[in-house]
């Protein structure tokens, strides 16, 4: 009943209702107009992500979500021939997932509103730092992810985005504005601290107020609680929802 | 898809989803376990809430919540007499009032958890710096509800829960155990900091935790990233989801 809000994408998403998070964040913003449903997969790359669009966001479904917003490429981003290489996917099939996933939604809903966002930058020092702290001597020497690969995943986000004439947040090139991005933003070369995930926040609302989605738009599902007469409260009730 | 569980309250639930709050806290302990659903109305008493139960919660609802989480009282227990007389609701009006939200929600779900929580203790001081803070020489100089009449209500909805053999969390006593309770867990001597809300969290997930609503016992939807093998991807979502 309540239009729903879907966010689709890795850990970065998964993590999204942590202290400070960008989903609990819009998941404020929206109360008492729309609900966030966090459909996050830790380590999951486009690839993988693709078995579970039917699963998830089923053709038939009702009340498909007004918005989704697809957050990958962190993953498919991780080099070949080093250690996370079983998550990385090839440049161009991950903007390929990305435009199926794009497909499946706009067939769920034709007016659904899809915000692509670009992996964060890489710390490769943090990753490194991160990696000692779990593996000591035995942590690997090269890194997984570099910045520039992923500002390469990002790129391509971006001229999806374009493409298709869809909204994007490059937070690639977004958190890099900032002097300090690599402490301030993340927390072990690639998740997002508090300071991260208010980027994240701060981005998707922007766009959100651009359209009919802004909370601030929206209408309020039942009375506000200051115009409900005291001796009379069923006409506050019978006004805006007639049906109650 | 996801089973639903549902915080049903007045404002201490509309701002669960602030920072430190109890309600995201929730969403991110059930990340791909379950959905947490914010349904606070801010002001609302337990009279007004009854309007909504039809609105909200269908009896015709195909996926009832899992789980609901009652948590009125506060504006219930608001002075007749004083400046928030309006929101008042008599003490046995609001024990049955509670009633028949516990059966409307056995009714469209005779399995479904439902845990009450009563209001927060009141810090009457806290309450009246407050009302300073927004008018000055002009604030009410007589408390608009007092800690006394809160644990009223709150006594009223423990015992109802222990009538009905259902779970409850007694938070006008649980946060007078702790010395300094009117600052450390209140912010403006009702609504609660995030020390506040870690107490709710903690209590609610403790009863929880007891049920099958457990969230390490509630299986994950979709395969965990490490088992999925890079070569053969399909393998692991044919095991663990086979209408994919």
């Amino acid at each position: 009943m309540r239009p729903q809000i879907v966010l689709f994408g890795d850990s970065i998403t998964e993590q999204s209702f942590r202290l400070g998070g960008w989903g609990a964040a819009l998941a404020d913003t929206y109360t008492r107009k729309a609900d966030i449903l966090n459909r996050g997969y830790g380590g999951y790359n486009t690839r993988w992500a693709l078995f579970l669009l039917h699963h998830l966001f089923s053709l038939d479904a009702p009340t498909p979500p007004v918005a989704v917003t697809i957050f990958f490429g962190a993953n498919d981003a991780a080099l070949l021939g080093r250690t996370s290489e079983r998550q990385h996917v090839p440049l161009e099939e991950y903007k390929e997932n990305l435009r199926k996933m794009i497909q499946h939604f706009k067939k769920c809903s034709p007016s659904v509103l899809v915000l692509l966002i670009t992996p964060p930058p890489i710390d490769e020092a943090g990753r490194f730092e991160y990696a000692r702290s779990l593996y000591g001597d035995k942590a690997m020497q090269l890194p997984e992810r570099t910045n520039e690969v992923a500002g390469e995943y990002a790129k391509q986000c971006v001229e999806l985005a374009e493409e298709l004439g869809l909204p994007s947040v490059n937070l690639w090139s977004k958190m890099q504005e900032t002097e300090g991005w690599q402490r301030k933003f993340l927390s072990d070369g690639l998740h997002l601290t508090p300071d991260g995930n208010a980027i994240v926040y701060q981005e998707v609302i922007k766009v959100f107020n651009e359209t009919s989605l802004s909370a601030a738009k929206m209408p309020a599902d039942v009375p506000h609680h200051s115009i409900i007469d005291g001796q009379k409260p069923e006409k506050a009730f019978q006004l805006q929802c007639p049906t109650i």
